[in-house]
C-alpha cells in the first residue's frame, strides 16, 4: 500500500531548490500553474497570508524552510543574528491564526536551534530540519492512510460514497493528504464509488483543488454545493464524512474549514460515519476544547467580489474560515500515532503519550 | 402594519405595462438593474426557465400574464384558438418543475377560462385574472408578514437575530415577500437586531438579491457563507431561522431552496426555531409528502463556471437547486390562510379546508 500511495502521488506543492522555496500558486490553480518563489521569511510569511499555500501541514513545512532560509541570512548579516531572527519567526508564527502546525514546525526549527553545538553548521543543520519536517509529514500521511483505510474496512470493505470538504491532500501537505490520503487508498483498496466534494466556499479549495487532485488520481468525483450535503446524505448513500483539522484540542474538539462542524450536525443527523484525519502536529495539548481557538476571519471581497466585479450587494459579511466541531460529534480521529474514537481528554492524552512517530 | 408595510415596499419586479410584462432581470442585480420586456407566453416560458424571474410566487404571476397574453394572440388568430392554448399552458406549466404555484396559478387562470360565457371579452377577463393573481398574491404577503411578527412575538419581543436562506422578499412575490415580508414587518416592530443571510450557492439568491433588498430597507444585514449557518447559529444568538417554500405537500414537507433542509437540521441540533412561510398556493395537497417532489437539477456550470471562465476543476456537478425539509423540522409554517404549528397533515387538511383567503 505504502509504495502504490508513494507512487499515486504525482502531486507536488512545495519544493525547496537551489536554497529557494517554489510553491504552487494555489490561488490559480486549476487553470493555471504557477510557481511561486520566496526567497526569504517575508516572502514565505506574504504567501502564507495570501494563500499562495494553504493547508495546515503545508503552511508549516513552508514556514520551516522560511525559517531556514532566515539563518542562513541572518548569519550571514553578522554576531547579533539570534536576536534579528526573532524577528523573522514572529513574522511566520503570526501570518495564519488557526492551525497548529506552523506554531509547532516553527517550534520544532527553534527547538532544534537551541541544540546546536558550538562549531557546527548552524544553517545546514536547520535546513536539514526543515527537510526532516517535510518528509515526515510525508511519512505520517502515508501511515494516516493506512490506518483509516484499515478503520473504513473494519465497517464495511465494499465501495462507498464518501462525502469530503474542503482541501486536505497533496497541494495541503508534503504527501498524499490527511482526509485525501486516506481516500486515495481506499481508492487503491477499491472501496471507493464515488467521492463528493463540497465546493466549500468562499475560496473553493473542494471545486478548485480537491476536484483536481482526485479527477488526477482517477478517482470518481461530484462537485456539489455544500448547502447540498445533507441533501447528499439523505439520497445518496454516503456512509463516511472525512474531513482534515486545523487544530485539534485536548478534549478533541477539532478546528478546521468553516462548515465542518455543519457537515457533523448533518452527519449525525443522518447517521453518517465523520473522520478527522490529521497528524499530530495538529494537536494542541496547551488548549483545553475548542473555545480557546482564535478562529480566522477574513476580507468579505471573498465572499462578495469575484476578480474586480462586485458579485453582491454592498453589504457587511461575515468571512470566518474556520469553524469548531465539538468531539462528541467525531466518530473517530486518525493521526499517524494511531486511532481515536469517540475522542476525549483521556484518549488525547494517550495517544500524545505514545512514542512520537512524526 | 399593513400601510407602513406598503410604503416600506419600493421594490418592483414585475411590471405590466401597456399590454407587455416587463420583469427587472434578477441575472443582473445588484449591479445592473435591466429591464427585460416578455410579450408573449413564450418570451415568459423562457425568462422562466433562465431565471430573469425566480421564486415560486414571481413565476405563477408572470406565468398567468404569460397566459393572458397568449389568449388575446390565439383569439386573433382564429377559431381554433382553444385549442392553440394549450401549446401556451404546455410551454408555460414546464418552465420549472419544483414550485407549486406556476401549476397554480396556471390552473387558476385555465379555470376562470372556462368559466368565461358567451359573448364576454375573453380577452379582458383573462388580462383581470393574472391582475387579480398578482394583487391577491401581494395581500397575502401582508397578511402571512402579519401573522409571522404576532408569531414571532409570542416567543419575544425583542431585537432579535434572524438567519434566512435564498431569496423570499419583493423580487420573488408580488409584495413585500413570504419570509422576508415576516422580516420587514418584524423590523417596523423594532424586533430585529440583525438579519444573517446565507450567500446561497450557486446562484447567490442571498448575497445578490436578500442583502441588496434588505439593506434597501434599511435592516441590518450580513452576508454570511452558506456552510457558515452552523457556526452563526452557536456564536450569534440565532433565535429564528424564516425561510420560503416552493411547494409544501399534504403531510407539511417543504421543498424549497437548496439547504434549506441542512438549515434545518441545525436548526434543531441548536434550539433555533424554524419557520416556513408561503402563500397557499405553495401547498399541493395532492402530493402526500416530499417524496412524491421532482426536485429541479440545473446545470454543472452554475456551480463550477463564472461567467465565461471555469472556476472549478472539469469534473462532474451535481447541482439540484432544491431540497425537501420533511414536516418533523419545522417549528411553523405561516400561510394567509393562518398558522400550522409542527405541521403533519390533519393540521395542514385544516388549513386548507379554511375559506379562501387567497
Amino acid at each position: 500500500m505504502r509504495d502504490r500511495l508513494l507512487a499515486a502521488d504525482t502531486v507536488k506543492a512545495i519544493d525547496w531548490r537551489d536554497g529557494v522555496l517554489y510553491l504552487l500558486d494555489q490561488r490559480a490553480l486549476p487553470s493555471q500553474h504557477l510557481w511561486h518563489a520566496c526567497a526569504d521569511a517575508a516572502q514565505v510569511a506574504q504567501a502564507i497570508r495570501a494563500m499562495v499555500v494553504r493547508g495546515a501541514s503545508a503552511i508549516g513545512i513552508s514556514a520551516a524552510y522560511g525559517l531556514a532560509m532566515a539563518v542562513r541570512q541572518r548569519l550571514a548579516q553578522g554576531d547579533d543574528w539570534e536576536m534579528a531572527l526573532e524577528e523573522d519567526f514572529d513574522l511566520l508564527v503570526h501570518a495564519r491564526p488557526t492551525g497548529a502546525n506552523l506554531f509547532w514546525a516553527l517550534n520544532r526549527m527553534r527547538e532544534r536551534l537551541l541544540r546546536v553545538k558550538e562549531g557546527e553548521d548552524v544553517a545546514a543543520i536547520m535546513l536539514a530540519e526543515a527537510v526532516a519536517i517535510h518528509d515526515s509529514d510525508r511519512e505520517a500521511n502515508l501511515t494516516m492512510a493506512q490506518l483509516g483505510v484499515e478503520l473504513m474496512r473494519k465497517h464495511q470493505g465494499n465501495e462507498q460514497a464518501i462525502l469530503t470538504h474542503g482541501n486536505t491532500g497533496a497541494l495541503a501537505t508534503g504527501g498524499v493528504g490527511t482526509a485525501l490520503g486516506v481516500i486515495r487508498a481506499a481508492h487503491l483498496e477499491g472501496m471507493v464509488e464515488r467521492v463528493y466534494v463540497d465546493e466549500t466556499r468562499p475560496w473553493l479549495q473542494g471545486s478548485r483543488l480537491t476536484a483536481w487532485e482526485l479527477e488526477g488520481a482517477g478517482i470518481a468525483v461530484t462537485v456539489n454545493a455544500d448547502s447540498a450535503a445533507a441533501h447528499l446524505m439523505k439520497t445518496k448513500g454516503i456512509t463516511w464524512v472525512i474531513v482534515g483539522a486545523d487544530r485539534i484540542t485536548a478534549n478533541g474538539d477539532v478546528a478546521s474549514k468553516i462548515g465542518t462542524y455543519q457537515l457533523a450536525v448533518n452527519a449525525m443527523h443522518h447517521g453518517v460515519r465523520f473522520m478527522v484525519v490529521a497528524s499530530s502536529s495538529s494537536i494542541d495539548m496547551n488548549l483545553e476544547n475548542g473555545e480557546d481557538i482564535l478562529l480566522e476571519e477574513r476580507s468579505a471581497s471573498e465572499l462578495l467580489d469575484f476578480g474586480d466585479k462586485c458579485l453582491g450587494a454592498a453589504v457587511e459579511a461575515f468571512n470566518p474560515v474556520f469553524d469548531v466541531t465539538p468531539a462528541d460529534l467525531i466518530d473517530v480521529i486518525v493521526t499517524e500515532k494511531g486511532i481515536v474514537e469517540r475522542p476525549d481528554t483521556v484518549k488525547l492524552a494517550q495517544l500524545m503519550c505514545r512514542k512520537r512517530l512524526h
